[in-house]
């Protein structure tokens, strides 16, 4: 990390003007598990967000979308709520429309002001008696210390919560970026979402944030793998609020820089949690791919090694077996020379080289077990045909994996 | 299965005038399992392959391509191993060589009349003492009886051998086409391979026998899924000796359409097997699209549910989780209506409707339960936009595909 951006505490309401709550609102069985989230930020915000690239559309993406369609991306609030999806269901739309309203009814702004998300189980109703029966508490909660509370309540079988924010400068002024997300735990008993809520007191033009995230989702959460499946809720959102008091960036130059690389950090730190809380993880992998031709192949090739069910079983039994790396390189579609690639495997133990030239090369079984048993594990590939590079990130797949998802509905 | 065609034994040895052998020479340690298979026939026969597509080809690959160029596709013998892939190593491609000159030293044919294969550990250098020391005794047991012992021969993970034949008849004379497979198990502790070798004594053109094939693998064995890995020697082979006595078969019409149902009869069937035999299966899945606009989309889609890790473990559960199959046909890269999509769950004990239009229809669990209780399960797909069909196979995903795979290599 730069040394310029400093870690701070808070997460969705790290930067100034955000307020947040969670509660539990009946859809989930344990009292103790929030489901129903709120954040809310005191001035109006410039917003961006990406969504799945599935066919099959949660309907709060598309009322999301429609809202941010209307207001030209202004926004105030999130509303978000656990197990249950609001997706496939025919009155999804409707449901998804009326969480905004009872938000906006509470907040006193307008429903097109309020982003909509949802995770959970798809295919069945969404009850909207306990949103509404605890929208005011929710409300009356909202807090810059509840930011905890609230990424709880997004939580479905994610194993902590996931929260991080950084602060650095600019003009003169301190500015904050934070965020918090759920990970790819599958909700009892149904398919993988992540959520994903960036808040920031920087002034910035939309058409700049939202290329600004859609560039870091690139390089960061869309290169997160757990098991290859894309989920119908996926989203990233953004809301910034000018409130650090900085001349609004309009235009690429440092500032923009500054704050793209704030995005990144807070956006790589939550990738990493998500990796590393994958459903039934052991270990978080990250691969990183130097030596490209160009960003799009250092990519391709790192999530292709990332994404390998033979790679990632090897990781969960600890075996150096590099055959599997090669071989997932060897199948990413893209244009390279295979005869050039040299592989590494490393993790806070040290670091041992087991290819080069595409082939093997001698290596101690012994050593390679030792860096192998640490919980990050680093699979560092150079391609050496270019100067791109990218990183993915991933976990092992293991017992656990299966039986999280294999366990029939009960 | 077409009436006229009638399923016989004999596997790769029941065409006229093909032999075969299998014998242990020591790669494997244990005794009793076969690593060294040869088949031999007693013409010229014209030959046909298609090849793994990864980046990463392993020797045998290279070595069979080059003798079929060299022989403009003309063929006598295969000579395979398992235990060893030949894959990565620095001598490679001469030891492949080695292994078809010592196979046709014993035949009395000429190397390049020899196709070559190995499946097994990469990485690790083959060592060809024990095939020079056992391919005499291998060479003097072929006969047509032996079938068995080479099918298990090429055996890896594979819990049980795969062979099959049929036979039809083709201007009056009885033909047959025959094969037999190694499957997507692993070899200690490396990656999948598939092995294919067809043989047949029916009288084709080289251009002819490589178009079916391609076209029968496109619709067959590249619409098998277990876990998504491509491996580096995955290699289908065809041998066609004319000994059935039919007028060549030099242009498509009625007799090409004959061989082209054969040979699809046979490669499903194998597919089938390799599916069912996947590594830790406890169920075949088959994936069945209807109504695609064209038989790409119809692929795209039924590989796609094959595929997903999250619809495998579901299916090991015995979970009605259409959800999981929606999702994965959403994430599909074709382009089609999602809120067309109709899906049943089917087997031997029923077929319940999970999804009519893209959204979840009421159906009873229990029903439900018992259908996909049994280990054939079939995921039938429509998408109502077009007349194109497509079926992909694969299996479900258990605790017992990680173990196999992560365990550590002793």
């Amino acid at each position: 990390m730069d040394l310029d951006m400093k870690q701070v505490d808070g997460g969705v309401c790290a930067a100034k003007g955000f307020s947040a709550n969670g509660v539990n609102c009946g859809l989930n069985e344990d009292k103790n598990k929030n489901d129903l989230a709120l954040i809310l930020s005191e001035r109006e915000c410039t917003a961006a967000a990406v969504y799945t690239t599935n066919k099959v559309k949660g309907a709060p993406i598309l009322v999301t979308k429609a809202h941010l369609k209307a207001t030209g991306n202004k926004t105030r609030a999130v509303i978000a709520n656990s197990k249950n999806a609001n997706t496939c269901n025919a009155d999804g739309e409707e449901k998804a429309q009326m969480m905004c309203e009872l938000a906006a009814a509470e907040l006193g702004i307008r429903p097109e002001e309020v982003i909509v998300a949802s995770t959970g189980v798809i295919g069945q109703r969404l009850p909207i008696e306990p949103i509404r029966d605890h929208v005011k508490e929710l409300a009356e909660g909202l807090s810059p210390e509840n930011h905890g509370k609230a990424a709880n309540a997004i939580m479905t079988t994610d194993t902590y919560a996931k929260e991080t924010a950084v602060s650095f400068t600019i003009d003169g002024k301190t500015c904050t970026v934070g965020g918090m997300a759920k990970g790819s735990g599958m909700i009892h008993p149904n398919m993988a979402t992540t959520l994903n809520f960036v808040t920031t007191d920087i002034a910035i033009s939309s058409e700049l944030i939202q290329k600004a995230l859609s560039e870091i989702v690139k390089v960061t959460y869309n290169c997160l793998s757990i098991d290859g499946d894309t989920s119908t809720n996926d989203m990233v959102s953004i809301m910034a609020n000018g409130m650090a008091g900085n001349t609004p960036i309009t235009q690429e130059g440092e500032e923009y820089e500054t704050f793209r690389k704030a995005l990144y950090q807070v956006l790589m730190t939550l990738t990493r949690m998500l990796a590393k809380d994958g459903e039934g993880a052991s270990k978080l992998l990250e691969c990183t791919c130097n030596g490209a031709p160009d960003q799009d192949t250092a990519i391709i090739v790192a999530k292709s090694v990332i994404r390998s069910p033979l790679f990632k079983c090897a990781m969960f039994g600890e075996d150096a077996n590099w055959g599997r790396i090669l071989c997932a390189i060897g199948y990413a579609e893209a244009d390279f020379d295979i005869n050039k690639v040299d592989v590494d495997l490393a993790s806070a133990k040290g670091c041992v080289a087991v290819c080069r030239n595409g082939a093997g090369v001698d290596f101690s079984e012994d050593e390679a077990k030792i860096i192998l048993g640490e919980d990050e594990i680093y699979i560092n590939i150079d391609l050496h045909q270019g100067e791109s590079s990218a990183k993915a990130w991933g976990c092992d797949l293991t017992y656990d994996y299966v039986k999280i998802n294999g366990d029939y509905r009960s």
